[in-house]
This record gives C-alpha cells, structure tokens and sequence, in this order.
C-alpha cells in the first residue's frame, strides 16, 4: 500500500500524478518529448535506455512497463529487451547503443561516474552530442522516476498480462497524463 | 569542458537547456512549481531539501546555487544551510522537517530504502501526505538533475560570488529558462 494516500488500485505513477496533477503533468510532457519526440535515436532504444536505468534501480514497476514498451517497439527483436535485462549479449545492439548503455549506467550510479573515455566510446561508433545528450537525460530522468514509485511505495502489479497492456498502450498512445476525477 | 557542444561560458543546468530547450522547458516548469508552486512546505524548506540532495550526490553546481537560494530565503535563519551541508544539529531545523530531511536522503540512495518507520517519524512529527509527497518528489527530481549536470560535465564555477547572484535570482525571480539565440 503507498505510503500516501492515492486513488486506490491505481498502479505507479499515474496514483502519483493524479494525487498531484500540478507536478504530473511536466513529468508526462517531459517524458513525451524525451521518449517520443524528435531525436535521433528511435523510441525503442530510448525505452531500452529506461528499461537498463530501471531495473539497475530495482524499479519492478517502471522495469517492466518500459520493458513492455521496449518490445512492443522493437518488434520481431523484442527479445533485446530480455538480453538486456538479464546481462546477456544480444547482436541486436549496435556498438553505438551499447557504448550508450555504458554511459546510461554511469549516470544511474551518479553523473560524475561518466569519464570522457566513455563519451569518447561512444562518438567512436558514431554517436552524437544529441544521441549523448538524449541517453544522459533519459538516465537521469528514470533516475527521478523510479525513486518517485518506489519512494512512495506505490502499487506494483505483478501479472505480466498488466504490463503488457502498459507497453502497448505506451508504444501506440505515449505519455497521457491520467484523466482527474471531476471536482465537486 | 562538457562532453557536448553546448553555448560556452554558460554554467550547469543553463548551458544544457540552451542545448535543448523543448526538454529543457519542462524541467524548469517542473522546478517552478515544485519549488515555489502551492505547498505546505516553504520555498526555504523546498530549497533545503534541494541542497541536502545535491551535496548527498556531491553535485557542486546545484549544491552551491540551491544553498545560495536557500540563504536568501531563510533570511535571519541562513545558518541553518551550512549547518545542514556540514551535518550538524541546528535548533532552527525542526523535528518535522528533520525526519523529512531524512526522507529526502533515503530517496537520495534509492526510493526503496525509504521504510515505513521513516513515514511513521515524519507523520508523528506532524507532516501531513503532501508534505511527503512533495519531499520525496524533490528528492527524485534533484536526483535527476545532479545527473543531467554532472552526467555531460557542465561548467561548474568555482566563485561563491556566482553562486550568491544565482541564489538571489532563484529566491527572486524563480524558475525561468534561458531565452534562446536567435534564429538565423
């Protein structure tokens, strides 16, 4: 049970958001723009990118809702999502997203962990100001995410069938904020 | 020097806005209403759990701005700032807020360190469940931030005098984001 009181039955962030919709609805916009917008790395690596600060975070919820995404995203490679997650290779990752992925974990410990070898990894196979910039705020903001769920003990389902529902909603609508139960 | 290209001579969180703003609003909109929106806690309390976040992630730029704004905000009391950044006992910091700070420093580490024995302490210090909500939202978001500075090496100054005109702008002015080059 969270240790506030949110709408009951109402599973991780969105409890959050509709306790405090003032604040929720940046976190949606920002989480929009930064996963779904314009950007030069595609939206299923950016939720690839989510999915790793997750679940080196011990976020359940926030692993595997973004996972969900992730392979609804990924499609016929969706099984690079459960490579990741358990540590195993997959040669659906580029050098590229891999060197990011590195420097994705640096900042999940802290920022100051990212050496300039590993900005210069990454731009050795390819990677742009714009890709370093995206993978290091996506870190950083799941980094925020999850310790908002789990700080307030917020409902984490346990069937899989809930998340996939998630990660098909967050594949094909995106970042909605919840709707607010009318005021009287 | 950062690891990205962004505008020289601008320090921490500024440059990487100016970098990409359409991300870049949302955080500042999302720090505008954290920090001086509607909340039980004042704007000083807010930017006192800002600072003990930032120096528990050993984040100089916001530990250093946030602190200066904190200053300005608690006026007479200022001391209290050092106090908390030196990790001593201050009679002005009290037995609510001290479990909130407690709170915020859990989050700091991860949000599943957070027990229900440190929600019960703040309750029974009078904190009510938008207080907690709002010290741990601050707590996540101050977590991300850190990151996003120190995550892509932003300048950092070193001169208490910069910290203290960014603290008076912060407690006066709030919030706001750079304004943008003009486009050619």
């Amino acid at each position: 049970m969270a240790y506030i009181a949110v709408p009951e039955g109402v599973p991780g962030i969105r409890s959050l958001v509709m306790f405090r919709p003032e604040t929720g609805k940046h976190l949606y916009a920002l989480a929009q723009v930064l996963l779904r917008g314009d950007s030069p790395l595609t939206p299923a690596e950016r939720e690839l990118i989510a999915t790793h600060v997750s679940a080196r975070n011990n976020c359940a919820f926030c692993r595997d809702s973004h996972a969900a995404a992730a392979r609804e995203l990924f499609g016929l490679e969706r099984g690079v999502v459960d490579c990741l997650i358990e540590n195993q290779a997959s040669d659906s990752i580029s050098l590229k997203l891999s060197a990011l992925l590195k420097i994705a974990a640096k900042v999940q410990l802290n920022g100051r962990e990212v050496q300039p070898e590993d900005i210069g990894q990454a731009q050795h196979n390819g990677a742009t100001d714009r890709e370093i910039h995206d993978t290091v705020l996506i870190a950083a903001t799941f980094s925020m995410f999850n310790r908002y769920v789990d700080g307030l003990n917020s409902l984490t389902p346990t069937d899989p069938a809930e998340y996939a529902e998630m990660g098909k909603r967050l594949a094909s609508v995106g970042y909605v904020p919840p709707s607010q139960p009318p005021k009287n």
